[in-house]
Parts: C-alpha cells; sequence; structure tokens
C-alpha cells in the first residue's frame, strides 16, 4: 500500500522535537489509543483480542484516530504493542485478560538463545500497512508516532516470558551469562532498528524507543545493557524520508540519574518521567534535545481545577520555550485504563491555553 | 526488661555512619533476617505466622542473631515490619502467604482520616522487648538497628490496605485531597517518631527509617508529601542515649534524583538504591552524610567470582574511605528470599577482604 504525502496541518509535534519555535505546546498522551476510551473498549470486543485488533489494519488504524476525533491532540501513535518483534521471532506474543504480555515460549536455553535471529520483516508487514494506512486516513491532521520496545526491554519479556516483579530471570542471566545477554540484545538492536526504519519508509514521521524497564537497572548495568543498544540503534536509524527530517525520541522510565548520558546517544528527544524536575532536566540537556513528559497520570484522578494546576505546574517547570529548545507535553507513563476521558480534554485543553499564555508573558 | 550496657566489640558500623575511620567496610543487608536462611524458615514454620514471630520476644530475639552467627555482619538489624505503627492503629496489620502486609480496616473515609490518632506506645511494647532482649543477647557483638518505615511508605499501606500496582489510590488523595493526606502524614511523623524514639530508649544504637515508596512520587509531590515528614521525624529524634550519639539514616528507594535534599534533612547517613553511581553521591553530599548501599540484590543470583567482582566494583565506586567520609556496605533493597545463604557469605567477606586492601592501597 502506498501513501499520498500531505503537507501537514499542525506540525508543531515534529517542531517542538526539532527545538523549532511553535505557537503552544505540542501534546499526545502514552497510550492515548486505549481502553480509558468507549469507543476502544467497543473495537477492542469486536476484534476478540488485543493482537487480532492490533493485526487488522482497519481496526488498528480506527483506534489510532479515536482520541484525535475526541481531544485536539498534537500527534498520533500507531496502535501497536512494544513486544510485535519478539512475537516475529516466533516466541509467542499473547495476552490474557487482566494480566500483561506474557510469550508462550520464552528464551531460557541456551541453545534457543544462540538460535535467534533477526525477523524477517514479512512478518511484520500488518504493522507497516497499518502505519501506511493510518498515515492516508490522518491526511495530514496530525503527524504519527511509529515506536518499538527498546533492546533490553524486549530482552526482558523474551527471557521471562511475561512481567516480574524483580526481574530474577533476566538479571541471573545478566550477572551469571552476561555473553548469552548480549547476544540476544545484539540481535534486538538490530531488529529494532529495522523494524523502525520500515516503519519510517510505511509512512512514520517521527520514532520512539520504549526502554520501559531500563530504570530497574543497576548504574553501570543501563549503560551497558540498555543505553549502548539504543544508541546502535539510533546510529542505524534513518534520519529523513524523502528528504524530510524523521526525529526519534528515547524513553527510559526511571531513567532521570542517566539523563546526561541518555541525550548523547544521537536522538532528538528525551522522554522524562514525573520523578524528574522538568526545569532541571533542561537546564541539564535542554540545548542538545528536546524534552517530552512528564505529568503523573495519576494526577488526571482528580478534580478539573487540579488537573489544570498541575498541567501549569508541569508548563512552569519547563519555562517559557526560546529558540534553540523544544517541550512536548505528555504524562510520565500510559494513560491509566480507569482515566476519564472527562480529564483528558480538561488536560489538552489546559496544555494549548497555558503554553499560549507563557509565550506570551 | 532492662538491658546491660555492654561496650561495643565491633563498633565499625556505627563509625562509619559518623564519618569516622574503620579498618574495614561494614556490611549488613536490609532483610538480613529472613526467609532465605532454612533456620528463619524453621522458626518461621513454628510461630505460625509472620506477626506471631515478631510479636514472641524469643521467636525475634533468635531470627535476628541467626544471620550473626552465619555471617561477619557489621550490625543486628530488629526483626519486625515497616508496618507495626499502623497495626497499633488499629488498622489490623495481616499478611497472606505468597502475598506483602494488607489492612483489613484500610483509611478511606473521611471521617475515619480525621479520627486517627498516634497510637499507645504500648501497644508496640513487644517491638520494644524484642528490642531490649537482642541488645541483651548481642552482649556487644556489634550494634543493633531500630528502624520504621516512613510517613508516607506507611500511608500507601494505611489507604490502600496492601500493595499496588500504580498507587492510584492513594495517589487520588493525594491529587484531589492534599488536606486529608496532609492530615494522615502529619499523625504518622509524630508517631514514627515516637516509636523510634522508644526503641532508642529500649536499646537500639542507630534507626533507620524505609520509604520504600517514596520514588514512586512526581518530583515535587516528593518533597511535600514523603520528604518533609522524614524530616520532622528526625528532628524530634533523640540525637544521644546515655552520652552515646544515636546516628540515624534515611533510605527513600528510587529517590537517587532527590539527593541533595535528602542529604540535608537532618540524618546523618543516606541509604541508596543500586540505581545511583556511588561515586558521584560521594562526590555529591559524601561530606554531609555517610552513604549505604547499594549492590543490586540480583547480583546474589550468579556464581561466587561474579559476586566477588560485583563487591569490589561497589568497593571501587566509593572509593578509597578518607577522615569525614563513610560507607556501609548494603544491598540496594531487601535480599531476596530466593538467595542462597552461600552467595551471602562470598559477599560478606569479599566485603571486609576488599575493603581491607583499599585501605592499604
Amino acid at each position: 500500500m502506498s501513501y499520498k504525502i500531505t503537507p501537514l496541518k499542525n506540525d508543531t509535534f515534529l517542531r517542538a522535537l526539532m527545538r523549532q519555535p511553535t505557537e503552544h505546546t505540542p501534546v499526545w498522551l502514552m497510550r492515548q489509543a486505549g481502553r480509558y476510551l468507549p469507543e476502544y473498549r467497543a473495537v477492542r470486543q469486536k476484534a476478540g483480542s488485543f493482537m487480532g485488533l492490533a493485526k487488522n489494519t482497519d481496526y488498528a488504524t480506527e483506534v489510532t484516530i479515536q482520541p484525535l476525533d475526541r481531544f485536539k491532540l498534537d500527534a498520533a501513535i500507531l496502535f501497536s504493542d512494544i513486544l510485535t518483534v519478539p512475537d516475529a521471532m516466533g516466541l509467542g506474543l499473547h495476552f490474557e485478560d487482566g494480566e500483561g504480555p506474557k510469550f508462550e515460549r520464552p528464551l531460557r536455553d541456551e541453545k534457543d538463545i544462540l538460535a535467534l535471529q533477526v525477523p524477517d520483516m514479512a512478518n511484520l508487514q500488518y504493522v507497516f500497512d497499518a502505519v501506511s494506512q493510518i498515515r492516508t486516513t490522518l491526511d495530514g491532521r496530525v503527524p504519527l508516532i511509529g515506536f518499538s520496545g527498546s533492546p533490553w526491554t524486549l530482552a526482558c519479556y523474551m527471557v521471562k516470558g511475561g512481567g516480574s516483579k524483580d526481574y530474577r530471570t533476566i538479571k541471573s542471566m545478566l550477572y551469571g551469562r552476561p555473553d548469552l545477554m548480549h547476544h540476544i540484545l545484539r540481535i534486538n538492536a538490530q531488529a529494532v532498528a529495522q523494524y523502525l526504519n520500515a516503519q519510517i519508509d510505511a509512512g512514520a514521521q517521527a520514532v520512539m524507543i520504549f526502554d520501559s524497564w531500563g530504570g530497574v537497572l543497576a548504574d553501570g548495568a543501563y549503560q551497558t545493557f540498555s543505553l549502548d543498544y539504543m544508541r546502535e540503534v539510533v546510529r542505524l536509524l534513518k534520519k529523513e524520508k524523502d528528504g524530510v527530517k524523521i526525529p526519534s525520541v528515547v524513553f527510559t522510565k526511571g531513567g532521570g540519574l542517566w539523563l546526561d548520558e541518555i541525550a548523547d546517544i544521537g536522538a532528538d528527544a528525551v522522554g522524562l518521567d514525573w520523578t524528574v524536575n522538568l526545569g532541571k532536566a533542561r537546564a541539564q540537556v535542554g540545548h542538545k534535545v528536546a524534552l517530552q513528559g512528564n505529568l503523573d497520570p495519576m494526577a488526571l484522578f482528580s478534580n478539573p481545577e487540579q488537573i489544570r494546576a498541575e498541567v501549569k505546574h508541569t508548563l512552569d517547570s519547563f519555562g517559557k520555550p526560546a529558540e534553540g529548545s523544544g517541550h512536548v507535553f505528555n504524562l510520565g507513563h500510559g494513560i491509566s485504563q480507569f482515566t476519564s476521558p472527562e480529564s483528558v480534554e480538561v488536560l489538552v485543553n489546559a496544555v494549548h491555553e497555558f503554553s499560549q499564555q507563557i509565550r506570551k508573558s
């Protein structure tokens, strides 16, 4: 499937990522297409399963667009999962109701690990088809973000099979058999880069790497087992498409202590969770990268007045944007499924309202 | 019950906390009296339940001493739970097998919250009796640490009743009804201070505040809802007993980004988890506080050679101790119940061996 190149009606998000001036602070929300929306739940029910939804181009397109029809969001993000790559490697991704993702065939034996291969990207064609169709459907309303899990985050799930409280299985391998760990991570880095580049070819206008589990690593281990492989992914990424710059965002949840190092791997922007002081982060690395974040998703569980105050606090913490700095408003983590859509509306409108005021001040 | 004052045979731990020179780096492990030891599991079975164990003076004494008989640890820590204070407030602490602590009567109604009182310390006499008996039994082998959960960490359990994935219940109160949150925290701070002071009276030679859940808070909220109340506890603590200094340690897991502020609340030492670079932390605040930590507990799930290498790495990261600096070796979190006691022995011996070498280098 091919897509028409339509000029963007709203490129605020891309300009902020490239640290160019914008009229307001662009806003999107991690997991903005998701269970907190009744219209999402309706499609999810028709699809039968999470992967049934993700693998159906029409459904994936429909739920990607849903939040844009409700809220004045400045970007769309592909509806998919961070774990599609290991699924394409043959590990068998599945979701059980009320639980996180799991793999049917986790990597446990040395033999299986050494046999691991970068998957045939044809196994991921459903993702690229969704990207193309979403891009066509968006028709230039806002830019489309493609994404993947980070090599380390994918490995966490690949080795353990599912979520973990203390990361004992994967850390036992990390500390006891670092050679096997590095073998998996090298392959993951190649696979993630190919996967993101194919999303760019299909029409993604920015890409984001979700390092959801980098923050569980020890200082030192983080750099060796997560950051180095994200640097490799970023190095391999296409930097432009048809002469248009494709910005990249890296986000290590719980990575605030390593901000200087993260800002140095070559990505255009760094995602921040709510533990980070946005003003300090800007002073530290704001001249090198744009910053994306970082309201606590739980701040949406209060009243409209309080939500507006928290939005203002976040914008004030970053401060008045200036040439050479960039801020994209987001939550510090995915939106909770229990959030009221009305609260999201209050948030999105408040970001636009207050960020315009700050620019005039 | 009274205790004999016996001069300490090994006061390395107390001297390190006060940033005085020591011959080796003292070491103890959070949850060192616990399920990874078969002799602990035997007593736990006799006691019938976790609280049955904690409330029986003889059992609590026995399990506190157990790890000292196996390993050359430099401190003992009272066997108890961080949640004894809200239990004494009448919330009904209980443990279900394979699950974390829960309260039978969590604080949900405004009426219940406003009725909350600092508990009668007589309800906690079993803790003070255990402290006295352990101190007598130790007979000066090593110092005894008393402890409590932080006001915020207690509140997390008190409001929710048990553990939580996204802290939605407590954060909804924090963002939506900060007045109620502060009411609970004010009472908790008073209660924790009284509780720790009574442990000091009973014979605790150092005290530690475990802020296990401070790290889930947003920047700004951490300072307002956790740190300020720990500062109040530290202010109210007895600084000495019978003319002997009683040092205090505060530990916010996930608090590395707030190290400067934590080091300023008046405690003698700050606990660090494994995400923190010990060398950087020393450069930042090592002239103001001793540092305690910070090996990843999962590093014990490897072979002896690798455990020794990780211990050496941690000691090297802090660097050669000098007058005015102090390091207490510990894990960055409680030891896992699945740890092999043989691995703990390797760790403890390696800390002593390498830290003596570093001092001679």
